[in-house]
Parts: C-alpha cells; sequence; structure tokens
C-alpha cells in the first residue's frame, strides 16, 4: 500500500502541538505514512508577514505555539483544498464553531476511504432544537470513519514532550495499529477504546466542569470545595453521557479522556483560568476572552450553553444543576456566589451513580 | 433509648474539625445525642500549660486547630478510659501507628453495643506477613461494629465551614440515620455506602498517590504529567482493591473517598508538599517531617511501605510500578527523577482497567 497522507486542519496552540507529534512520527515510519504532513493554516497576518511563510520559514507557529520548533516535514498550507488533496488521514483540529464551515468546503474532496480523527471538544446545535457529536457531524458530511483523540494534554506541555496520556475512541479495530504508529512517542501514551462517543463527550464537557473550578477558584472556597465540584462534575458528565447515548461503559471514565482530562483542566486550563478571572475581575466573559487568550476561543460557555439547549430539550436541567448554574452565570443571570447553594442538595447525594446508570 | 455519647478519640488537625461537628450536631439532636462530647486529647503542654487545659478553656485546639473555636459542649479529657467510659459512639481519629495501643486499652471497657467510626487513613501490618485494615483491627479488638467515613476533606477547610463531601462506608443500613444525624451539616454532605472496605482502602492509598504527585510537582513536570500520575494512582487503587479484597464495586471509586479525595490529596494536601519539598531540598523525609509537620505525622511513606509489604506477600510489584516505586524512592533505593520511567510502561495501557476487574 502506498505510505498514507496526512493533513492536519488546524494551527493553533494544539493543532500545532499535535502536528508536532505526527510529523516526528511519519519519519520514522517510511512505509506507512507519507514523509510530508500538510497542516492547514488560516492565514493570518503577524508582524508583517504571513504566518503560513513564517511557520515554512522558520518551522515555528510564532502566535500559537511561540518558542516550540516542528519537523521541518509539517508544511503550512493556506488553501485547505490545497492542504486536504488526497489525505488519507484528516486530523481535525480547530474550534468547533468552524467544523461546518469546514466540511462544506471539504464535501466531494475527500475520498471515502479516508479516516478522520477529530480533536475536537463541543457539540453542534441541530436544527431540531436539539445537539450532536461534532465527529456524527463529520461523518454525515464527508461520509468518513470518524475516529476522536481526547486526554489531559495542555498543548504547551505536549510540545514540550513532558509525559502524559491520551485516548483514542475508535470503533473499527483494524486502524488501531495505525492509530499508535501516528500519535504514540515515548511521552505521549495512547490507549485506544472502542467506546469512541463517552471519550468525545467527556472531552466537550470537562470545560464546563473547568468554568465551575475557575468560579470556585475566584470565590477562594478551597481545594475540597474544587474537589467536590470535580467529582460532581464527572458525575454529570456520567448522567449526560448516558441520557445522551445510552451505551457508554464507566470504565472510559477512568481513561485519560476522562478523570485525567478533566483533572487537567479544571487545574490547568484556560477555561478555569478565564472563569477565575470573571468572579475576580467582574469583566464580561467575551473581554476576558479577548484581552486572555490572544486570539483562541473559550469552549466552556459553549458548550454549556449547547449542553442547556439539550437539557432543556429532554425536560432535564434540574437534574445537572452544575451543568445548568454554570450557563446561567455565564450568561449573567445568577451570580457566582450561588454555585455551592446549587450543590448542596444534589441529586446524587441521595441517589448516588444508581441514579444515572 | 437514652441519648447516645460520644467520645472523639484523637485530638489533631482533623480529630478537632470534626469535633466540631459532632458537637454541633449532637447540641441539635438533643433526643438522639448525649449533650456532652468527649474527646481524647493526648496530653502536651503547650506555652506551659496542659493542651487539654487550653482546650476545655478556651474551647480551641491552639496547637492542631488554631483560630477555630470549638463547641462549648466538646470536653477534652486526657485519660483515654474516662474519655471513652460508656460511649455509645466512638469515632476513632489518631494516626494509625497508634490504633493497637489505643485498642489494647480500652478493651474490655466497650459496650458490645458501641459503634465505631474509624477516620484513620492505612494499614496494620499483621505477624503472618500481610497487612489488614484498621477497621478489621478495631472491630477484632473490640468486638464492636466498625464503620469509616473518608472523603475530599482538608481538615481546616472543614473547620473553616467550606462547602465539601464526604463517604460513609456501613455494611449495617440500620445506622444510617444516626450517622447522617452525627456528621452531615448544611457544608459537609455525606454519602452512605456499604462497600466500606473499599471506601477505606481508598482513604489509606490516596497517600501514596499523593507523594508521587508531590515528586512530580517538586520536579517541575507540569499538569498533563500529574494528571496522568492521578489517574495511574487511581487505576493501580481499583487494582489493590479487587488484590486485597474481591468484592469492591467501581461505583465506589466515584464516592468522594475516591476521585474527590484523590485529587484534593493530589494537589491541597501535606504528602504532597512533603514530596515536593523532598526533591525540592534534598533533606531526608523525616528531617522534613519533624521541620514542616508540626508534630503531625506523614502517613503516605508508612502506608506505601506497608502496601509494599502485602505487593511482595502477593508476588505483584510489577502490576503496581507507581506503588512500588514511591516507595522506593521514599526508602532511598531510587531517584525521584526515574518515577515518570517507571509509568512510561504501565501494565494499564496494554490493557486497561480490564485487567484489574
Amino acid at each position: 500500500m502506498a505510505p498514507k497522507k496526512i493533513c492536519v486542519i488546524g494551527s493553533g496552540n494544539w493543532g500545532s502541538a499535535i502536528a508536532m507529534i505526527v510529523g516526528t512520527n511519519a519519519m520514522k515510519a517510511l512505509n506507512t505514512f507519507n514523509q510530508t504532513v500538510n497542516m492547514y493554516v488560516y492565514e493570518e497576518i503577524v508582524d508583517g508577514q504571513k504566518l503560513s511563510d513564517i511557520i515554512n520559514n522558520e518551522h515555528e507557529n510564532v502566535k500559537y505555539l511561540p518558542g516550540r520548533k516542528l519537523p521541518a516535514n509539517v508544511v503550512a498550507v493556506p488553501s485547505l483544498e490545497n492542504a486536504a488533496m488526497d489525505a488519507d488521514i484528516l486530523i481535525f483540529v480547530i474550534p468547533h464553531q468552524y467544523v461546518k464551515t469546514i466540511c462544506t468546503c471539504l464535501s466531494g474532496l475527500v475520498k471515502p476511504t479516508t479516516i478522520a480523527i477529530s480533536l475536537i471538544k463541543g457539540f453542534e446545535k441541530t436544527e431540531s432544537g436539539s445537539i450532536e457529536l461534532i465527529s456524527h457531524l463529520i461523518h454525515d458530511m464527508l461520509k468518513i470513519e470518524v475516529c476522536v483523540l481526547m486526554g489531559a494534554n495542555l498543548a504547551n506541555e505536549v510540545a514540550d514532550g513532558q509525559f502524559c496520556e491520551t485516548t483514542i475512541g475508535c470503533k473499527n479495530r483494524k486502524y488501531n495499529g495505525m492509530l499508535k504508529e501516528l500519535f504514540e512517542t515515548p511521552f505521549f501514551r495512547v490507549s485506544i477504546v472502542d467506546d469512541a462517543e463517552t471519550v468525545e463527550i467527556c472531552g466537550a464537557l470537562k470545560n464546563i466542569v473547568a468554568c465551575a473550578a475557575g468560579f470556585c477558584d475566584g470565590l477562594l472556597l478551597g481545594d475540597n470545595t474544587k474537589a467536590a465540584i470535580i467529582r460532581l462534575g464527572l458525575m454529570e458528565m456520567i448522567s449526560f453521557v448516558n441520557l445522551f447515548h445510552s451505551t457508554s461503559r464507566l470504565s472510559t471514565f477512568f481513561e485519560s479522556c476522562g478523570i485525567a482530562d478533566l483533572v487537567t483542566t479544571c487545574y490547568g486550563g484556560r477555561n478555569r483560568r478565564i472563569a477565575e478571572a470573571f468572579v475576580k475581575s467582574a469583566k464580561p466573559l467575551a473581554v476576558l476572552e479577548r484581552d486572555m487568550l490572544n486570539g483562541q476561543k473559550l469552549q466552556g460557555p459553549i458548550t454549556a450553553e449547547e449542553v442547556n439547549v439539550f437539557l432543556k430539550y429532554k425536560n432535564a436541567e434540574e437534574r445537572f444543576p452544575l451543568f445548568t448554574t454554570v450557563h446561567k452565570i455565564c450568561i449573567g443571570t445568577i451570580k457566582a456566589e450561588k454555585l455551592v447553594d446549587s450543590l448542596r442538595d444534589h441529586p446524587v447525594h441521595q441517589l448516588g451513580l444508581k441514579s444515572n446508570l
């Protein structure tokens, strides 16, 4: 078989970090992968130069992953069509609000044998007033197999080669060997499970919990309260997966995509950081996002809103007091100080995990 | 029925905090509890005065929980026998190395209808070269029902009334109502499960993982690595419970005693703090314990040693690389820098949770 052509769609902080890994792995697996890895770059002008030119000349994404070198075989391509042309492997790593546009552009260009791996956190709102998974949206629009990769993977630390784990959700075992070859390194340990929907939903929902953790930090509530918020958030994640998609397995929540990613995000991620600043500064989230994130998008409040759409659709808001309260705090209808009051009589205190399974 | 007499055995940081809760709750439940709550105090001289006198005059444990007032109905008693006389409820909250001595003193004095609640973290080494649970030791020595209370409960924050959760493991449901009345407050939420052994083992093992988290912090390995350590630690906790005690339920690890306590301890606890200092200062653990803990005992290294005794007994050290490595780092046979290398090819990366269940 011909070596597979890889295209990374996205070149933000995480997109650039994952391009470092797959670029390096492609060079090591001459027979499996084409040696050139395309990286689609949404063109911007940085200090008077095109970002794609900077990346191709200096092998560094100076805007989104400064200070780390990309392998020379990662080539920035500012045209989506050219980047994805003939790709056998598409790695989606863009903010979730752009997926539909990207897939519309790719529709008809992608081979039916291509496999996509989505690293995207979030949901897509549907016309029927509910939500659907990003992986399902990609599958429906491009008619290709889609798996997901999620885990406790803050991009800068992955780029620095700090040891971590990740989880790939893939329903078709025939891809497992290729996926390990593509993503695993001595410092980036890959576990593959077939409960792909749970993996993906965990990646989206953890950002809501991280907002609650950030509010908790902003209110100086301490470690015990934060641990309770993380636990109750995890319980709502489990309930939500079972409400949204009835076939999840509890063991998946023990993978890196579950508790590990939740913990990292609640201690080190940007949703936590902005939510903390929201409480301490009393500035609107949009202002903090603009001032503190250097053009990156905040996923937690958007995901909280999408999840709220679904909970209303299912008439289940009361069973998810943490998710519901985070949404209300983000849109300003209740104060962050009310967060703990909403958790004092949480349904799981009466019913435990049994209520959700 | 006569109101039940409560005795808290122990008056350290956590003992004093829990005495605040049960003292307050006893006053609210006139029919259920005797209004005086005895607290056994191991007598010390603080600034020329007996600690028990200070507590009874100033209603403050100035040494172990300074700055917080105990309810006036909590009475410090320096004689164990007098404190525990006629008690219906014994709350054990002492370092685990003193349990045998305390129970030897109490043996024969305790009514057969008395119930004990153990808040003690750790194991007891047996003469046969294995280990046993502290709750089983208390049960065997005093011939009374023993349940356990564990959770994400850093003592100072509980004493400050910060919202948190806790887990009680109790096999006999007839006590559930009384236990809620005794321990639950608007800021201290109690869940009761009957999988008591898992609750207790979680409370002991998390201190080993916290040492690993502290080494990770001392080595500046970042949030991703710390999340991986916490997750792999949790996986070893699950494996260990199943090796030690075959009837655990996975759902118990989602209670406060499981992931929540693990997270709090790995971010805010003293085992983490001392382990970090161990890496950064290169001083022996015993020196750091003396200099940094104000007379409190460090449980993680002792528990790591006890667990290692059991793993050797079961010929299972290789299946627990994190627990084993923490023990070896604590006793100085390997360097903390080797921690991550021991986790790179962790058994769960190949087998996942299935290997443990």
